[in-house]
């Protein structure tokens, strides 16, 4: 596979070009070039640049707004339900986050769950816009259905995240930013691409048997939950990923389970729909609400420590803390640029042409 | 096995008079008697009376406090600390969730976190208490360690359930209750009974091997995480487990990861404790705080209706709505009575004698 490296400035300009294009407001373009971004720069490379195409495709079907009118419409001192209008989830989430915090700030927590949004990007971009604020962050989304629960033949849930952030003291932010599936799409597009079998228990086939093909959610197959089969705790991960699902969307009004509209352009959404969009959940909850930050900071530092020290199973592998990867990557890639793959290139500079922007 | 069916009532007047002799007042008596018997009933028999003997020697050994002073320590408009006293997490985690549900009540919202507490029994008892009150309830607490993170050789952080549960219209409650390890304890309990391997992907023995034996615990080796292993999400099941142990002991000030005190009173607590006690979290969210509880309500029926009638991978199945096999056990058994099996009988009787009090 070639990899082309760009500096981080040159993807930014690229990437508010296309939502300026698209119409958005500088502000929002802005904004959600810096989702995108933050994505790659921490690794996940999935949920990035290479999704800008996807976005492009979905406005011109008039699924996404590029001028949504995101506002309250439900509210109560530390709770609110968010219309994002059809917008991006990339504004729709950071300003239902910022309500959560103002809420925060005041009250000790806030709560908002949204409706009528759009793939919002990585969880974790939200959660930490908390903990810059010494806050404590939560972030989730429903996502279109992928996902069979246990002992179902049928895709009724996404791998709908859940991400949990902490601000550490002298370490970087724990991060607990996951899919609730077994494993996410991007793994078997990944192992579909080099042409090599997955692990059994990360799919079944159309006809619910398990199976090691990369391609079966091609064929009418399904992603299995985090625990894969019953025997392993799959109706956890269905538990999970049914919990994200209520918060998200039966909470604010949003399509939840099957109706969730599918991410790509030319898939249909369900013509009778149970609500309006996809749906998220965020939350904010002020460290010294509980405890001083500094104390919090310097309990998790020594928890950090004591995870890293432990003693493992093989003496090349030391316990991750969650998120320590991701923190990384973006280390790194702020320095050295972000790596794109061949065909991700091409896609955008496709997309460059068509927009009339510069090519990257 | 021998079964020894019980009324509830009777079982409630044992129960209650083991906590008066242990000296608890009869409020106190009264509701750790409620959390055990609920238990009983929804089909969760390890957490129920059971344990009554152990929390005795745990009494004995001056690790329960039978008459704690459980007080606030630090709140804000919707956050809030509590002391627990070193009393029955019985009865501290019940006195954290009420005061979640009257800040809910007033701003939308409220969130304890727990130091100084013990054992709270079941998860999904203190969230129903919000559910009842038209609230979305959640509970967490931290356990004594017995599983290890991914790549870990070393026992760092417990089974620590999550519990969300929501009230549903025409339908019992959807209550996600789960231990974040890919079993529970018990479930290596019953197999060590039946003489039975366990399924690979439960645990490891003291070298970090994989094991199907289900007495590796007692010989060193440690549950896995939900997920089981790396390629199947491990490092998932691990985060949600320091989710759960940073909002419980980190940020409440009780021990966390490996200095949780054991369960067991044979076992001594770890002699350079980082918190007091163990920790739990509880919340409480009003549902009209971001919609009608109507609107909620029957699309949450909806939701329940459009997952049971799911096309399933063997006709002899349905898929299950989370909480609904606890919700069949207690319909059940608050009729039929609960049953026991002879050796918890013995103990009881047992226990009975030593404190004086009618045998079961």
């Amino acid at each position: 596979m070639t990899f082309h490296t760009f500096p981080e400035a040159h993807l930014r300009k690229f990437t508010t070009d296309v939502f300026l294009k698209m119409g958005c407001t500088p502000t929002h373009a802005d904004l959600a070039a810096d989702v995108l971004l933050r994505s790659d720069l921490r690794g996940i490379d999935s949920h990035g640049v290479a999704r800008l195409s996807g976005y492009i495709r979905l406005w011109e079907k008039e699924r996404i707004n590029a001028t949504p009118d995101i506002r309250v419409v439900h509210e109560t001192a530390t709770t609110a339900t968010v219309d994002g209008d059809a917008g991006l989830g990339l504004v729709v989430a950071p300003f239902a986050m910022k309500i959560a915090m103002e809420k925060a700030a005041i009250y000790g927590s806030g709560w908002v769950s949204v409706k009528n949004s759009n793939h919002f990007g990585i969880a974790g971009y939200h959660a930490l816009m908390a903990v810059e604020k010494d806050m404590i962050g939560i972030s989730m989304t429903n996502a279109s259905p992928l996902v069979a629960p246990t002992y179902a033949n049928e895709r009724l849930l996404g791998t709908n995240p859940m991400c949990y952030a902490f601000p550490a003291g002298k370490y970087p932010p724990v991060v607990v930013d996951m899919a609730t599936s077994a494993a996410a799409n991007g793994k078997l597009e990944i192992a579909s691409r080099a042409n090599k079998p997955i692990p059994d228990g990360w799919v079944q086939n159309k006809d619910g048997k398990g199976s090691t093909d990369p391609n079966e959610l091609k064929t009418g197959g399904s992603l299995l939950p985090l625990g894969s089969d019953k025997d392993h705790g799959s109706h956890k991960g269905y538990g999970l990923s049914a919990t994200v699902d209520i918060l998200s969307a039966v909470l604010s009004g949003a399509n939840y389970g099957p109706w969730v509209p599918p991410f790509v352009a030319f898939l249909d959404p369900p013509s009778d729909p149970v609500g309006e969009g996809i749906g998220h959940f965020l939350g904010a909850m002020r460290i010294d609400g509980f405890r001083p930050a500094a104390d919090f900071k310097s309990h998790l530092d020594n928890w950090i420590e004591r995870f890293k020290s432990a003693g493992t199973v093989d003496p090349n592998k030391q316990v991750i803390i969650p998120g320590e990867p991701e923190y990384g990557f973006e280390q790194e890639r702020v320095l050295k640029g972000i790596p794109l793959i061949d065909a991700v290139v091409q896609d955008l500079n496709t997309l460059a042409d068509k927009l009339q922007i510069d090519r990257l």
